[in-house]
């Protein structure tokens, strides 16, 4: 991972600027109300992974939060294809990219209708450098996973699954977490107490050699997650999307996170404990060695070589 | 009313810029992760209202959010009236400003980390003309409360009481009340069924002449809530802090909802059918009268010259 | 559909009584304490659908209920045909019956003991003509869904399974999704968010070529829900008993309800939304043509004639 | 307590029926819907109590429920009274009446919209004399309060403050208390835990000379629970509305209910244990005496009369 | 069943006592903060059944509160069956055993940190003889389960999969069930109002010819659920686990309890209502003959033996 | 504080035996169900405080278990002072006592039927010497509160008022807390995100001069929460018994906790941010000396005289 001595540009409303220049007015809906709805794509081998799965539910969230983004989804494909396109020279062979869809509201009017906006949608796209560092040495030694006090919002105030950047509720939870341990990363509840979510990512459990998760309705519909049901399915693990409780982690013999950035995040420790053996399980290296093949990219390796 | 011919400046994080140049990175945790702490004060003829107690608020925010603002409280206290003493000059004798915070994290970090920041917090001060046209016409009328199906995000999950710019539920719950009412404004539950908060406000009833609002454990502790309870024990007016269900909504002789921008806006209708007799009740129009009168300025008058 | 000449005979505890004449007590329990179960089956082509099934479901609510009907269900169900076919001549031969059964306590004891009457149970049995006009536009058009602030009742309060006319409940969360569209059919929730039930129906959504509907843990079982799955599992549609929340039917492809009179009844609109196209759905015609090839009636055809 | 030779009316709809002859149509939507509100007033001597508030009650009742009862409050009153005057010749001297009134929205209609009816308000106004002897000998004794598994409908599905004829949920919870004693009461919790009413009435305990009751947002605002509360203040008796549960009666000197028919009925055992020392309590038996004062009946004495 | 003149001896901490001296100290953690964790086994033919799944089981509860037994699971398998060997010789050789592991932190510390013991772990193994009289009448003519009015303890205050023994809630659900029955046994509900577990077991129901049981996100992963379930695969009966209500209680044409020392015991009387025809049904009786089958012992032989 | 060498006493069902011998069967129902109530008092300078008030609370919850403890509350204050008058002869001048009360329902039964014991209960009364080493420097510098993820056992399920020793909730909560800080003392929410109760005792803050602490309707009902507000009320301090949350915690000015052994516990971290300045708050220093006052003894000065 070098850095690159060209500038990467962002898609902001229409047009091109450079990453550095790439700013919105401090009255814009995002700012003023979190009213913006977002996806995260990344590249392989920098192709986009899922990219149709992905603008297909930025604007299953953009239809439910009412937002008009301007473009039809053929329009936005094009232009996430185009400005990828430039940035790709940006970055070296090995790396490759996150593809960020930051769609909001547009211009805020204080006043009794924060429904309607003064400007059309604000649609930012842009493209960071896959940054791994901060998880690579989990692949291998497995991160802490730990659960704060906080509780995920329940759908009956915001569903997870309208992906969106409202979301000091999983800051607050993972400064939470940092209190057991720097690295910790969050396993949230929902209110009832049933396991949810990560901050970005879904939970996965191995006990007994069935692959379990969450269904999503209390989390988000990963797409990530999609991905490693359909690897295991064609690995011929059994799968259940069912309701985990903390004991389920507890005893579990593998657990995991996955996420658009590392796919698969595996923990071996749980609120202290270790989970199986301590070690990273058989079963997680094996989905994420087929995620790998599937993609073409050691995505471990990748990692691991950011360190 | 008269649009100033010269534009006003906004603080940005220790400098200040014209509004139109007032412009953050799409990197900010403000827009990434609605990571930003907030508070909204008005000026009475010209005088910021309780500025203090919105600054020591902000702090309470700000800490509850663990967001250093690089600012100590009297520092926050300076620059903005600093800000707002340049800013007035832009405004008509008749008009006055909304004085808003925002303070995010900083620039965020993608990776395991939310909790830090790559830059120091985002400072974010300024000055809106307080526009009251769209709420001008309810201070004779009354609005139409309505109840949407979404609901407060409990404490839980992120207490109200931080006061922050992580709000999509609030959007989506307007939407809601919007498709009853376009002008109708939102008493959103909590999620035991009981009263909570408007996405701005604070609610009041009267009944059989005790002005009773929620207490503060299922929604914002508002600083013009703080207001008429004080205005009311002046004014030799009962008051309780209860749990309030839309029965007592229904059934109230008289409802409003208190805010920074309009103080006191009275409600006449509640899903469709009228509060009382479906004007403005004697109460509400005390305990506004006394607030003109403390501030030295005629509220409702002031909005309704907007029109 | 043209009124007969003949006055119908409702079944009245024994005796056949004309409808104008059909009365009783204003002490009966049904009255005092809304404490009576019902059923309601319609004919196809004037012979009973599952009246069988129903005549079953009744027996179920009585039992939980503890109403002793003082008829054995084999006499129910004979009552129940007899009457059918005495009334039968005084409809035209497109038009079809509602066989309505309700069944109370009897009369009401004012006291410390609701559970006990003072006389045998009330059995109230009626065939009301099949008037499909208020439904008939949505058959083509499809409805307006709409969501109200009111929640379902909990079953640990009184399960919607004992079919009973203790109904205030959906009656005024109608009257909220009326506000939004005077002919706007309600979705309830249950007190967690989750997709319950419609007033007298069950709620079902197509995503991606599959059925889902909510399991019976929180709504009534309905017959023509059952029937639904029944024809489905025919057509080799995959069905799913899940868990559902408005997210899923804001971003389903197709959404219907099921109800005894209607049997198959499309909305097209979700919350001021439209579901997928806007159009109704190519899964749900395939369904209701099975049903009306089922019956031999032309279950659209039929209410559309009405109009 | 002897019977009458004269039949009692009842008002029905504008006309005055007898007794007998008073019955509603199968199709009224207090049969068909439950969808119906009620009051209940007795009289003392012969004098109706607080008749006006349980009809002020009665039109917030209405007005929630959205009932247009055809008649002004002040006409409601007048006919009331007018029946009583006409129905006070068939009762003895030493009894009293029961004044109730049952308003539905009118003929049912089967269709889409359960809002509206097809006729006028259905107003059924009867007195039934008060026959205590079910309750008499709990005055001396007090009766054995039971809790049932079954808990009180929430208020985000029916306020428990719309007085209405939706009861199943009642009559299945004192299904369930009989099963312990038949002539138990019960005491409904809600759905978290918290003591919330009777079927019929509410619940007070009295701790260390402390006399306590539910706050009124998860029960009923009886008008006898306010008349207990009057009584209190003026016999120097510290009162406090706030949230019970079962330990609070377990381990309460004294428990009573309030309601219409009883005023103030003991109960000396809760789920098999003694309450206190088993004996009706001195406050309780103050309050009660203060009662029969104010109203110049000797309550207790008038029940026991009729054993 | 007769009483052996051969006293047994208790496994304590590593030494072996006779039952009579099997004490430990008033300051041990199990009596000081009910601090202990348990399984229960029983013997077949004196063979222990399914030893190897209850100690897997113990030790997963073991982790769960981090208690360290200070044996590995191979030892205390050991230390286990060389007990049972000693014992077997003291009871007849129609009688079996109940293997009792009960395993408390230690000597508990007074003092600001409960975490931590004096002492090492206090490991207690006793062998009762399997007195089954208090439930031998119900193998044929099956018990009354009741529903408390308590509630299970919800997996997020302490999760039921950690078996343990703080069950002072079980024993006051068994004294409310005693209230309606005296040989009543409890079917406790969750916080939602689900079918939760029984006091030491689990529950089933049969409805048209599936079985159904609920999931163990809200109770007990019994052994004897598991051991239902495996038979029941083997007879081919459709098996669901689900979420249930009373409702499906009420209305299921037969209902079982599964634990330890009984097996599977039927309930013909549910609140009061027969379940089914009110006889021990027949897949109930068929999972019980392949049970007694596969351990070479007639289940219900056996326990009406000791009558 | 120096240890004594003559051996305390302790009071077993009726006899008194040395501390080391004082064991019970592990069939005892406080080992086998935690089926035991408790209380704990304290003396200062050798005399027992408030011990009526704590045993008539063991009085009620041994009603509410339904416990015969075999004696009466005189004779068991009777033998509880005799057992303290023997023991206090072993103990230094400077030291004080712990007077712990454990009552079991006697020895189990293994059975259908835990509510009936084979023997009459288990009385066990012991007196620790109060080591408060584990609290004595928190004194002057404060504890760190962390808040759990595992919720306190709502009332519904077994109420904390019932002060018993099925806790090992409590002690998995502790577990929780220690990851964070191996000092941290634990403030457990309940399951609706409510502060509660901490493992032994109950929470205060101090805002604006204003002393506040939940209700007793989700905690346990102190002695010494109660001896607070008594000092508070002497003291001129306003107090407020209302709902609390974390954010409550978070901006309070002075935040302790109160229980028997250590009276007043100030913290001066909550979730690793300071408690206002991050020092003992003056209000809680002015209780905390006049508890010293009533008492004779100064409490900080004999717990910081162990270290």
């Amino acid at each position: 991972m070098t850095a690159s001595n060209t500038e990467r540009n962002v898609y902001l409303s229409g047009t091109l600027v450079p990453e550095s220049q790439a700013k919105i007015s401090i009255f814009d809906s995002a700012v003023m109300l979190g009213d913006c709805v977002t996806e995260s794509t990344r590249t392989f081998a920098h192709k986009p992974f899922k990219l149709g799965e992905h603008i297909a539910r930025l604007y299953r969230s953009l239809k439910v939060a009412r937002i008009d983004p301007g473009l039809s989804p053929e329009e936005m494909l094009a232009v996430t294809l185009d400005l990828l396109q430039q940035n790709l020279q940006t970055i070296d062979h090995g790396d490759d990219f996150w593809i960020v869809h930051n769609i909001s509201r547009g211009l805020a009017v204080a006043g009794p209708d924060p429904t309607v906006a003064q400007s059309a949608a604000t649609v930012m796209i842009h493209n960071s450098m896959m940054d791994l560092t901060g998880w690579a040495e989990f692949f291998a030694q497995g991160c802490h996973a730990v659960t704060p006090m906080s509780r995920a919002i329940p759908s009956q105030s915001l569903d997870a699954r309208i992906k969106n950047r409202s979301r000091m509720n999983y800051t607050l939870a993972e400064v939470e977490v940092k209190l057991v341990d720097e690295k910790a990363q969050s396993v949230l509840l929902d209110i009832h107490g049933n396991v949810s979510e990560n901050k970005g990512g879904n939970v996965f459990i191995v006990s007994d050699g069935v692959l379990k998760t969450p269904s999503t309705s209390n989390c988000l519909a990963g797409v990530s997650r999609a991905t490693v049901l359909e690897l295991a399915l064609e690995l011929n693990i059994t799968c259940e999307e069912t309701s985990l409780q903390p004991y389920d982690l507890y005893t579990a013999d593998e657990l995991f996170f996955t996420s658009t950035p590392y796919c698969i995040m595996p923990a071996t420790k749980f609120n202290g404990l270790p989970v199986g053996n301590g070690e990273v399980g058989a079963i997680t290296r094996k989905i994420l060695a087929a995620w790998s093949e599937l993609v073409g990219v050691d995505i471990q390796g990748q990692a691991e070589a950011q360190l």
